[in-house]
């Protein structure tokens, strides 16, 4: 350490578009994992922790020609192989499946949940760093798999708080788009290369129509788009009538889902792969409905693409549908949380054999955040009892206290800072936001009592009041020194 | 994806050493979180989650003289600067609390836990990926604070599940340390970069006494020491004599504590900060025993030093003392499971004003590992229902089944592989550990009963036996359609 001094101190700062996670956050972030998980137990799916760096190679995410890794992921060289942080949950678990595959059951079925990291420009509320909770079936071509993630998506989001009706699964299949593309002249049934660069514009300009909006995504499919900061975005440069058919896809959407499928229909008319994928997406909303999950949850949206490349088939997206206000003040739907879909090539990368997928990955922050909108009175978590420090040698004293506190269950500390100013004690105890400051001296000690110091209830009477009136107040009782649980429960269950 | 068609095939395998964890594993490991995570609550710490990846800046590892960063830790340049995934849980914690010191409580008491990376040489159990769960009191020099983590640390290990008598917690002090290092000339108390590189060998010589033994030592401690693999590793060059007072001092434990602290003091005679340090540690130990932490579970061990550079004071490391056999088949005991210290210098680093700090992480890995080596059977978690597939035109009579009972709390599934084969279906369900198949033909919906073939039963009787025989066991049973769910509940409690 000696040498360090003489540098420059370093800033105490997080990386860019990095964050930290405080106290009550992370206990709710956990009983949120904890929630959604307990509904991938109860369909059967069994836990996986992939490591959280893996092989640009495995991961997939990589320019053809060059050695610089993608931008996108976290990349660093080691001995000569590259590595990176992984970006989501399901390259890793196309990597894991390969190499496990013998020892696994088949079908697999896991679910796993953490950190992905990617390399984004970062945002208002967008961070480098954020968490997943993912499920999927690994080893099944099956409908009723995907059937099943759709019904999961639901279960799952009930679970972690979000009410029947603020939520929405929409559903379609990547199949219909390339039978759209196949009709725009954009796609040819057997060269998967043709016009591969003008179809990932098309993709991801379909998956930006929630944000941006139809005129918007017309010109990132015809010459490109300057955006409000100046940069411009290179377009697909398709003709008038290239895009007069995307658009009429994403906006097939009918009164009813039977007219969507039928104007899917009318669109795809004359590609075979596009009418498969029209079958699939009436089996799959078929199966829902049986199963109950009718329109009200699950239901068709012709404008879901999904931005990730490795989507084959069915995909899904759930969306919130509760108003909140932008930072413009203005209202809007709270919008995606989640998202999936079918990857059935992604693992055959590794293995050359086909291996059909499909699964869902939950956005943890964001369901954070629509819980705390939608959280009218957000309250501070109970704190520790403070035991405070009247007399430096009563500490062996003190401690009994806090430990007699713990073994009965309820958080307790010591006051460890400078004793010699009582206001900071207090002060200190109202920051951790802490029901009660437990007084004991030599006074006390030879009455056998101690004095217990109503912390919230203060706290609500000295709303606008000073320190020295609130120290005042008449919230403090002496208890027998005998009856100290029962009387710090006795005030703990008043709070509650 | 289309394009990586053409490009070989990439290897199915984490980077080297890095693991994946599965299933029951990550179940345990979460409850040993939960388990410690509360003792940390109770004592009045709360939840920090500070980002994973960080400036190498504020890590403080790197060399001074060049812009490659340091040996040891993961990093990478982005945009000019230099970020690296966290080597611990408390240099990020140096940082958090420089960076928002005027929001958090002062002391601040936080607990952590999450994955830490070490770019070294990976070896057999050791990955460069590993968990730890820390507790730390931040803004208290009170001995008090070093105390309670000791205590803390205790009472941690019991929850997790290491019974007490297999554990102890050494303490030792850094000042002591330093004051043999003084009495060996090898500091002086107003040059702190004085001799500092030959110290950081001392250092790390004496922190790998117990794997290493005295030869070892003495030899790191002189000329240097070539290793079984035939690599050298260079030495501090000391005299004789110098060597002579180092292993004098990782020797100087006596039959009780009272006679080490007496052998300590005859030992750093003439240095005032080794003094301070014998005083310190005399206290501490007075303190954990006027709690009941008598020299059973802690106790003085003047070999501890823990390798890492930030600490100054008080030192602590946890061993569990049971025996285990090592890869050669011989006993040993189990060996360090936690360490830490204080650390009155790192957030200095940030703030230019000392802010004295202390605490404790614990090796979450080495206690599930120590937890599985003391766990004569272990026994695999029971897996979901498996509803098989007799008719494919009955699926929706299957998903209502594995509702059913996913309404009641029980896991289950409605097999997703292809089910042309049904021996296939049980060996699926054999792989799962799944307690029941459920059986539903057209049959059985006419006379309004299902089979329910009880696997655990089944596996039992069958050992030895082949899948044929076992598949005509009398473990099935015809019940009503009716009483599904207190049926199946029926064979659950009994296989419990």
């Amino acid at each position: 350490m000696a040498k360090l001094k003489k540098q420059p101190r370093p800033k105490a700062e997080t990386p860019k578009g990095f964050r930290d996670y405080f106290g009550y956050e992370l206990i709710q972030r956990q009983r949120l994992l904890n929630d959604i998980s307990e509904v991938y137990q109860l369909y059967g799916f069994s836990a996986l922790e992939s490591s959280a760096v893996e092989t640009v190679e495995a991961l997939g995410k990589f320019l053809p020609d060059i050695d610089r890794p993608n931008e996108g992921v976290f990349a660093w060289e080691e001995d000569d192989t590259w590595l990176a942080l992984r970006y989501d949950l399901t390259a890793p678990l196309a990597r894991v499946y390969a190499q496990f595959r013998n020892d696994l059951p088949n079908p697999y079925r896991r679910y796993s949940m953490g950190p992905v990291w990617r390399n984004e420009k970062p945002g208002l509320g967008r961070y480098r760093q954020f968490y997943q909770c993912d499920a999927d079936t690994v080893g099944s071509s099956n409908l009723a798999a995907d059937v099943e993630i759709c019904t999961l998506l639901c279960d799952a989001l009930e679970a972690a708080g979000i009410n029947r009706g603020d939520y929405i699964v929409k559903v379609n299949n990547r199949k219909i788009l390339n039978g759209v593309m196949e009709v725009a002249g954009l796609l040819k049934p057997n060269d998967v290369d043709y016009k591969i660069h003008e179809r990932g514009i098309v993709l991801r300009a379909i998956d930006k129509l929630d944000r941006l909006g139809v005129r918007n995504i017309s010109e990132l499919l015809g010459n490109g788009r300057k955006d409000d900061s100046g940069d411009f975005t290179k377009g697909a440069n398709l003709s008038e009538e290239q895009i007069k058919i995307i658009l009429s896809f994403v906006q097939s959407k009918g009164s009813t889902g039977a007219k969507t499928i039928g104007n899917l229909t009318d669109l795809v008319k004359g590609s075979a792969v596009g009418l498969v994928g029209v079958n699939e997406l009436e089996t799959i909303l078929e199966l829902n409905e049986s199963q109950g999950y009718m329109s009200d949850r699950v239901y068709l949206d012709p404008s879901v693409v999904r931005g990730l490349g490795y989507y084959t088939g069915p995909v899904y997206e759930a969306e919130l549908t509760f108003q909140v206000l932008d930072e413009n003040g203005s209202k809007r739907s709270f919008g995606s949380v989640a998202g999936g879909g079918r990857y059935d090539d992604l693992i055959k990368r590794f293995t050359g054999q086909e291996v059909p997928a499909t699964g869902i990955s939950i956005g943890v922050d964001r369901i954070m955040a629509a819980l705390a909108a939608n959280d009218d009175q957000p309250t501070s978590p109970i704190g520790p009892v403070v035991v405070t420090v009247m007399d430096k040698s009563m500490l062996a004293s003190y401690q009994n206290i806090a430990s007699e506190l713990r073994s009965a269950g309820i958080p307790a500390e010591v006051y460890m800072g400078n004793p010699k100013n009582f206001g900071n004690q207090l002060k200190y105890a109202d920051k951790r936001n802490s029901p009660i400051a437990i007084i004991e001296g030599s006074e006390e000690v030879g009455k056998g009592v101690i004095q217990l110091k109503d912390l919230l209830l203060g706290s609500e009477i000295a709303k606008g009041a000073t320190l020295e009136q609130w120290k005042s107040q008449p919230a403090q009782t002496e208890v027998l020194r005998d009856n100290l649980v029962a009387e710090v429960r006795k005030i703990l269950n008043r709070d509650r």
